[in-house]
């Protein structure tokens, strides 16, 4: 791995280059967090856009640098929009983000889960149980655990580790898993962001504006990097909010005008913790 | 009827029991105030999913406590999903909220409604005229009025009481219309709760987050005590907000901050007054 | 073209008019920023109201006074929603504001914009290369330029300048433009708003809330004085809000309390120039 100083080095300068380019990364997302993502992207100086029908998809994966997908909320015709995104995304080389929410729920979302292990999306994040369960669905491992409640985690970070891990290697790319604390992987290092706030949790989509805004990050950055300055800029962003505001509504104002406001350097002196992968 | 001790101990525990229990209520609702509604449920101590799929909605009918359907925004397929999860809400004895938001606009909209009177809704929540327009779209009397523009009120809450007292009647459940006064009823007495702020009405979706609230608070307790809990709860947070807002949008931050901050005592010690039903 | 001081006058009659009388604009409008077009129209004084399915457009069309439609995220439903709800406007003879969002992006969009040509809008609303795209969409010119990147702009208002005296001059009707100046023309004059802020671009949904309110003039005041109205109550507040914060979330508060609170008169005051249309 890289040492210490470049990580910080790349973090800093992946803030700085999507301040500067206002890069593009169009999603597939839930309806309800909608506007907590593009206001998140929009915050940290990318763009957003929203897809919804299969040939938008395979647009945008031609045009945009990389993709954000979540299936919160899925409709009818996202059996076509998803598969054929995924699709046109493989054939064209660009890397994409993957939020399992609400896995284990409908049909639809089980077997699009499916599909989505040909397609090793480059980055996947969700809370403990998400990751969990999809490293099981995946067959990855055969753990105990993994019980998804609706849209929240019953794990904690720690016990979704070794599923993080597992999936990291499958996909060859990198996982992040959110929580108290956020465990990034690639599969050969585990890394611990420390800070945010626990208000964050107590706002709808906090999880969702984090994949977006790692979206963004990817069009500039590694996987891991990408996840990693997201990861952490949310962190910073969360602890001064916290300083700021009491409450959730005042708090999430304050976390989306630090997202704007912060110094990259700021976020490139985060706090965090590296460990060897099992 | 419980004595007012006893009933404002009801609100206490109920309050503070969603605070510690953070019971998930899953929603079938309108896309325009879906943050809303989640943020109000997660700011009272609860916790947000939606549902779109018809399976979805089974399997929420059986895992939740309580399950929320607001017609705001109906889609083609809701054809399907909403009569799924009634049913398995029936079949799961589950408590459920229902806003017929929109009512006499479209068709679905009028034949979901009249299938919705076979499931005898737990609570019903609408402002006058929807409430007025629900007793006359289930026949249960012949009076004037009701007439809806859009998804506002063109009635008074009063002038709703008689079609309140009759549609709880007929569910044996409780109804709930909001407006200046808001008006509470399970058919035996009427509750009006006092308090609030004009000002929520200059925001979208107030209506909705408090059924959305009212389903958190039915996870925990009675149809009338979690319909009174979430009315009171709204209108001491609408009364904070508006002495530290004196317009909609920092209005709105206020009170969901308030939703989250306020008392247990403080609310179960709001104004409210008890009439026998006609 | 009426004097200065009868168009100043109008204005400070349209946005007193729309606080006084309430009026309703409902609209297909996309699901990203549904709750800011909502939002901004009950903040100056109108109602709102969401439109999905095709006899909600059909009911719509007959009782709203203006109805607002924007192509931001179609759904497959709308192949239908929308030309019958065009179909309906222009038989009940009702003004309409039409926001082409990611023209050129997908089949369903290009085909819905084509037909839309026929029903000539009241209004048209866009960034500078959303009006050129729809510009040479329709044949109206062939010049360079409009190359859209999702939702955002990569031309200059001057630059769309033509596309929308052309587009105005097709329709009869007024096209707006917005960037950093915003360009009103009904064909024959071209009026530029001075003010705002960059942080409404950095806050999604700004266009979209422009063209939701411009709706709600357009039910009191003929379509040059609905869309400068907006347009000015929009630079207006954005520059208020920009005095109180200094990042988009405060922002957004701010600008959406401005809305609600500004003066009739200093909207009436406001900066703006006028040329004649090549």
């Amino acid at each position: 791995m890289m040492t210490e100083k470049n990580f910080r080095s790349n973090i800093q300068i992946t803030v700085e280059k999507v301040r500067a380019e206002n890069p593009m990364a169009p999603s597939i997302t839930n309806t309800v967090t909608q506007d907590f993502v593009a206001n998140a992207q929009l915050a940290v100086g990318g763009s957003a856009a929203m897809i919804y029908l299969p040939d938008e998809g395979e647009t945008m994966a031609k045009v945009a640098r990389a993709v954000y997908i979540n299936l919160g909320t899925l409709m009818p015709f996202y059996a076509e929009t998803i598969p054929r995104t995924l699709r046109a995304l493989e054939k064209n080389q660009k890397p994409f983000v993957v939020d399992p929410v609400a896995i284990g729920i409908g049909n639809l979302r089980t077997e699009i889960l499916m599909q989505m292990k040909n397609f090793k999306p480059t980055i996947i994040r969700g809370n403990a149980s998400e990751i969990i369960s999809l490293a099981k669905l995946w067959n990855l491992h055969e753990e105990d655990g993994g019980s998804v409640r609706g849209v929240d985690s019953t794990e904690t970070v720690e016990k979704a580790a070794h599923s993080a891990v597992e999936l990291a290697k499958f996909t060859k790319g990198t996982v992040a898993v959110s929580g108290e604390k956020d465990l990034i992987t690639d599969g050969n290092v585990v890394i611990y962001s420390l800070g945010g706030s626990p208000l964050l949790s107590k706002v709808t989509g906090g999880g969702c504006a984090l994949g977006g805004v790692m979206a963004i990050y990817l069009t500039v950055a590694s996987p891991i990097i990408a996840a990693f300055t997201a990861t952490a800029m949310f962190n910073c962003a969360g602890t001064r909010a916290a300083e700021k505001a009491k409450a959730p509504a005042s708090f999430k104002m304050h976390f989306l005008d630090e997202l704007y406001s912060i110094n990259a350097a700021d976020v490139a002196a985060s706090e965090f913790a590296v460990f060897n992968a099992e």
